[in-house]
């Protein structure tokens, strides 16, 4: 017999794992204990089957026990909670959740994977019988089978993030009257408000009750009335809470095992804990932020999926370093996508890291060809080098595809010039000659080039008071249809011919749509001895926040 | 006045130089001269015209001459013509083609953008007047205006390259009986033949006579039949030769520029001619393939308007460097999407380059969430390095993303093993937590760490002739709905119980649908002591080209 090697938890990092150590060794000796029933289930699909997007509740059963077994010939032992962990002798206790039957296996390598928990916060009321999370299959069947069997009529999703995001539009489509309650300002952390903005002006249009700013007090009534801290109240025969998740570190952390602020096991560069035979990996690590190298928490399923590979080639003997989470990540709202990776803007200020930032407004593909539609897409870069810090990106099509690219890029160390190079494929269904991405790199490195100066929407407000001058280039009628307050007309055609109305002596604050035009009539300006800034994103981006 | 600078041509090249030209320099004189009566206007979007998915030709006309010169403050002359360069006086000779006015205009300057014209062979009968090509907005009404006025019922495409693919769709979808006549034995030469073959499959499927190895031998009857190389004989109303183009360069003939052996101008890397005050872009010159150095003449879209910024920066005084051209391409073929980037096996063959091709069949995203269809890939690479040649990806839905990924991967000098480590956007409407590409990678890293050894589609008839050993570890009725002939069968997940039946003194030849199970049928084997490859693809690959 070869080595052997325990594994704590069967979904996603535990059996991706399980079945690289069989494909790189026959010989090991591979037991994966689950405390649950199911092992690798498809966790992310669980809010499209309580929607019956997803039909088929088999579908999500990714692989049986029986069925791993069978073909990576390893044991697997569901109900089956691992207790306790002895690093000395190298022994776990295993306890039969069903059975209560407690025993010991010996381990020469310990793989942790034991994944994140719903965060429930000591609030009163969440108790009640009507109160869910949503994380495993079980938890699935019983938001499901309450929307059936009582069919509520309203629900309360507390928390904007990922699952509330997906859960809000699921019970919607399953034609509940849904509310959203938020603590922070904007749905979604992982952007930035103005591209949030975005995604909370989808949200209102499709129906969504929308609470921002605005953080659970109590619930009263057996769930059925949710107060809120402005001391709103909202019905609730369902209540979602999904505000975040916590890394599951008991185990961990009574056997010792070195754990991060956040709660996260530390790891190291081969994902072995401050323990060299233990192993962890998935939402229960601390991983490093791949842009900025500050510990990070990043419970995604791509990073565990790779830190499989690593964890499994590790224990035969093959170093492979995991060099860190970007957090690229997507989530679809309705008719939306939002995407992104790397940094935000709220990170790089948050660790004083000086950036742009840059907002394009491109069509998803030629304007000519059927069915395109504007992508918002934030890059933030460092204006010496040109380095790219990251992305977000928010349409009804063609997020996606540029976030990988712009994902890849930072991956590759190229910078927003490279951006401008990288030739992506174009036919008139699919893109434009000049792809989002470039054109995201194009007017980026016009300001790392020093050929444009920018001003950001959340400046406007601030510029205005302080009586600056704000310069409209669009024509007539789009100015007609809404714009900033205060600013001057002139439709970039006509430039030229009025540049004696411009004052010379202040700064210009030039606004268009979306800011190419913007960026034309900056080119004039300057040219002639005006000081210019383009407002970057143009009107597009000022007015989602400012409505 | 500042410098004075001529452009010959107004439509993609020669446009966007000139807007870009006019963005860096206000006092630049800029004359853009035009044979044609449009400029700028949206030549991939034509065919889509005639097949009135795009219907309005008004939105394919993306820059009007009065809007241009407005905007841009630039001197436009279309219906005229340059005729002749005299590079020692810097002086052009134009002819406007509608009065037959000749006048001379002395330049700085000189930017070349004369395009490609399609190429018509000496074959007896091209010239009736049912035969068209297409290249610009007067071709483009001229087929509409036929299809229009004389109702044809069946059309024959010769060629089957992107345009006459996008025709015969299109002729199609406009109710016409459509052939395709190729006289290679694949369409779209970029690709190779295993992935046209996937093409081909679906043109026949959406009821398409595709008729290959066949070229045209004569067209009868003004125009009403067709007579094949093979004597077939095809009814004709319509005919559209799509063969492909030839660079325009009389002009630059004419004036002793250099040109390349297929006709292209030489240009460096900065798009000065051999005059270093005539520039030139797009179809009319030859580049150099940015992954194997050697010349190529790639006409398409996205070159062109890089260059354009080029071109105008050097003028500008900013050298940056055309580091060539990709051919990242791609090309929408009823419901299937064909794109590919780098180099094609074709290529690495004749300019024998070592190389080693994975194919994989992945689904565009996760298979629980509907709407999930594969996408057939295959990967180029250097089996030493795990340098990336090229790939290409066929499939209903996402092979765009992947093939832009893997363009920007290349671009940024990743690898095989990096390939793995791109951090993609996965949410189950999206993609799966291991997208296609990082699959791609990871089927294409064991092969560089050499955990396995591949055999390839076009291989096996070989094999199967010189007796060679197939195993086949798909279920019995997978096995049973087709399988290559000669192969044994035994489940993946009876293997260990069954070695004794597979001889220990051959390669065996495994196989499984797309190549996963293969995978880790190869290294059960291996680990047992057998010499095994595994068929890359699967019976999926293997079954495009042998119905």
């Amino acid at each position: 017999m070869g080595k052997k090697i325990i594994i704590v938890g069967g979904v996603a990092g535990g059996a991706t794992t399980a079945a690289k150590l069989r494909r790189l060794d026959e010989n090991a000796e591979i037991i994966m204990f689950e405390r649950g029933e199911f092992i690798s289930f498809a966790n992310c699909g669980l809010p499209y089957y309580i929607g019956e997007v997803i039909k088929e509740r088999s579908k999500l059963l990714v692989q049986t026990v029986e069925g791993m077994k069978q073909r990576y010939n390893m044991d697997i032992r569901n109900f089956t909670e691992v207790t306790s962990i002895d690093r000395e002798q190298k022994i776990i206790t295993a306890r039969n959740v069903q059975t209560g039957q407690e025993y010991s296996e010996t381990y020469d390598f310990l793989i942790l994977s034991t994944g994140a928990k719903p965060i429930v916060p000591p609030i009163e009321g969440l108790q009640s019988s009507n109160v869910f999370t949503l994380r495993n299959i079980p938890d699935m069947d019983k938001i499901k089978g309450f929307v059936e069997e009582k069919s509520p009529q309203t629900a309360v999703v507390i928390g904007g993030g990922f699952i509330g995001l997906e859960m809000a539009e699921n019970l919607k489509e399953a034609g509940l009257s849904v509310t959203i309650a938020e603590k922070s300002p904007q749905v979604m952390g992982p952007l930035d408000p103005e591209m949030a903005g975005i995604v909370q002006n989808h949200l209102v249009e499709k129906g969504i009750n929308l609470v921002l700013n605005n953080g659970i007090e109590k619930v009263y009534q057996n769930g059925q009335l949710v107060v809120l801290e402005s001391g709103e109240m909202l019905e609730s025969d369902l209540i979602i809470l999904a505000i975040g998740v916590a890394p599951e570190n008991n185990l961990a952390k009574a056997a010792g095992l070195e754990l991060g602020d956040r709660g996260g096991m530390k790891v190291n560069e081969y994902l072995q804990t401050s323990d060299p035979s233990i192993y962890a990996l998935g939402d229960a690590i601390e991983v490093k932020d791949y842009v900025n190298g500050t510990p990070a928490m990043v419970p995604l399923a791509w990073p565990a999926n790779r830190q499989a590979h690593i964890v499994a080639h590790s224990i035969n003997g093959r170093d492979i370093k995991y060099p860190g989470t970007m957090g690229t990540s997507i989530v679809k709202i309705f008719d939306l996508t939002a995407a992104l990776t790397g940094n935000n803007e709220k990170t790089l200020r948050r660790l004083s890291v000086p950036f742009e930032a840059v907002h394009i407004h491109p069509l998803s593909h030629a304007g000519y060809y059927p069915g395109a539609s504007q992508i918002a897409i934030k890059l933030l870069f460092d204006k010496e080098t040109g380095k790219i810090f990251g992305a977000q990106a928010v349409g009804e099509d063609g997020a996606d595809k540029r976030i990988d690219v712009i994902a890849t890029a930072i991956k590759g160390g190229l910078t927003v010039h490279d951006l401008q190079e990288l030739e992506l494929a174009y036919a008139p269904p699919f893109s434009s000659a000049k792809d989002p991405v470039n054109m995201a790199g194009y007017v980026a490195s016009n300001i790392v080039d020093g050929m444009i100066e920018t001003v950001q929407w959340d400046e406007i407000d601030d510029i205005k008071k302080k009586g600056g001058y704000l310069l409209d280039v669009r024509t007539v009628k789009e100015f007609e249809n809404g714009h900033i307050e205060g600013a001057i007309n002139i439709d970039l055609d006509q430039l030229r011919e009025r540049l004696a109305e411009i004052p010379q002596d202040k700064t210009i604050h030039i606004n268009c749509q979306v800011g190419l035009r913007g960026y034309l009539a900056s080119r004039i300006l300057q040219q002639n001895g005006f000081k210019v800034k383009n407002l970057t994103g143009g009107y597009k981006t000022y007015s989602i926040l400012n409505k």
